[in-house]
């Protein structure tokens, strides 16, 4: 297939590469910031544009990869193209795109991305929307090209991923980012916390994490509970984010 | 070395198999439930007991991994061992031990366990402190036998790194937990999120979690925010999660 792909981000490196190593053509790539756009079009062998006047309009897709708020405005350049448009979005209505556009779609890699750091596409969920059943057979082929785990998701199911995602990885994330803070403050190395986060993930891959809560809040100790709301007292956001996680366990597990 | 070992729950048995791999003779298993103690002495090959005035006391080591706040009760029973007496707890002052005992320590994986999950020893960090310097060493050979990742940590950064792997590992897990909440409620399964946990997990090994933060919070995407507090609006407890840790990512990445 002949890809027009719009956006430079992380979620644009990643697939812009995973699509090349699949075999597609990724005709243009497109960026507002000029040296984005050759920064990554380097990369797939493509032409690096930043005019949307530019945009070649004889592509079989198009895949819009930038942030949700922008999504609109690129759209609506895409009037002209005659191929497939998607957008990449958790949480975008495909309705924005077919204000503009006829064959419409969604493409949504269910994974976070950082440019630093490879991933295996094999593995990643990509969900699936499109406005016909012909334009889904397009998606549906050439996403399973790229993974093993390939969902046809409808919009309102779409939103819910995305949300259980905020969870489960952006939360998570920044809890990781709290502990850091804690043992940072102390004089302690993030390294010794690692192996617990490493097995926490890993206990989530072989069981649902709720068989397998553990901790103070879980154990009803509160006497720890009560310590480490002391040992807080001098950073109150982490208190009252202990406070909170620790009363939703209790609820969760009473 | 001549180990008795008290207590039969997830450290236990994990510590248990461990030092029998690495060629430890565990004397005899305590528990106040006879049965759980024989299913662990069977693993291990050692004399089950339930009653205190059966313990041996002339072991060399004394191992107490029992809930913190039986770990007093515990140690009023060793007072004739001979032996060094160390507990397994994060959040436990030595001092516990030292009321009734000479030789006494600390030997804290820092680590989750399940019994229905095997770990792999070798990484978990072991945070090792003891009465004086020649109960450290004894500690330390033990120790290095079992991990690569010994570490000898006074009570008050013990406490800090319990603290820190509350956050890192217990409110990590339930944040999964209330992930899988909002995607049941949806028809949705748990298998969508996995591979968006492991990433996640994976990140914070190669990086520190602030330099790889994402989500909706960290872009301060307000709209998005907003959506997704109104679908959930029949769950306020994971409503007001939500809210909570947006604002402190916002606050740390402001």
């Amino acid at each position: 297939m002949n890809i027009v792909l719009l956006g430079s981000g992380n979620v644009a490196t990643h697939l812009a590469i995973a699509l090349k190593a699949a075999g597609e053509n990724i005709v243009q790539v497109f960026s507002r910031d000029l040296t984005n756009a050759i920064t990554l079009a380097e990369k797939v062998n493509a032409e690096p544009i930043s005019s949307f006047s530019d945009i070649n309009h004889k592509a079989d897709l198009y895949i819009i990869a930038v942030k949700d708020d922008a999504i609109s405005e690129v759209a609506s350049h895409l009037a002209a193209a005659e191929g497939l448009v998607v957008h990449t979005s958790g949480t975008t209505d495909v309705k924005v795109l077919s204000e503009f556009i006829k064959n419409t779609g969604v493409f949504y890699p269910l994974q976070t991305f950082s440019k630093s750091k490879e991933v295996n596409f094999k593995t990643i969920p990509l969900c699936l929307e499109a406005s016909d059943d012909s334009q889904l057979e397009v998606l549906n082929r050439l996403a399973k090209k790229l993974s093993s785990n390939v969902h046809e998701v409808d919009g309102a199911k779409r939103k819910v991923l995305h949300l259980a995602a905020v969870f489960a990885c952006n939360f998570t994330n920044h809890l990781y980012a709290l502990s850091n803070q804690i043992l940072t403050k102390n004089d302690l190395n993030f390294d010794i916390i690692r192996p617990l986060i490493a097995e926490t993930a890993d206990k989530a891959m072989v069981d649902l994490p709720e068989n397998v809560q553990t901790g103070p809040a879980f154990r009803n100790d509160e006497s720890t509970i009560n310590k480490h709301l002391t040992m807080l007292a001098d950073l109150p956001e982490l208190q009252e984010i202990y406070q909170t996680l620790s009363n939703s366990i209790k609820l969760v597990h009473k």
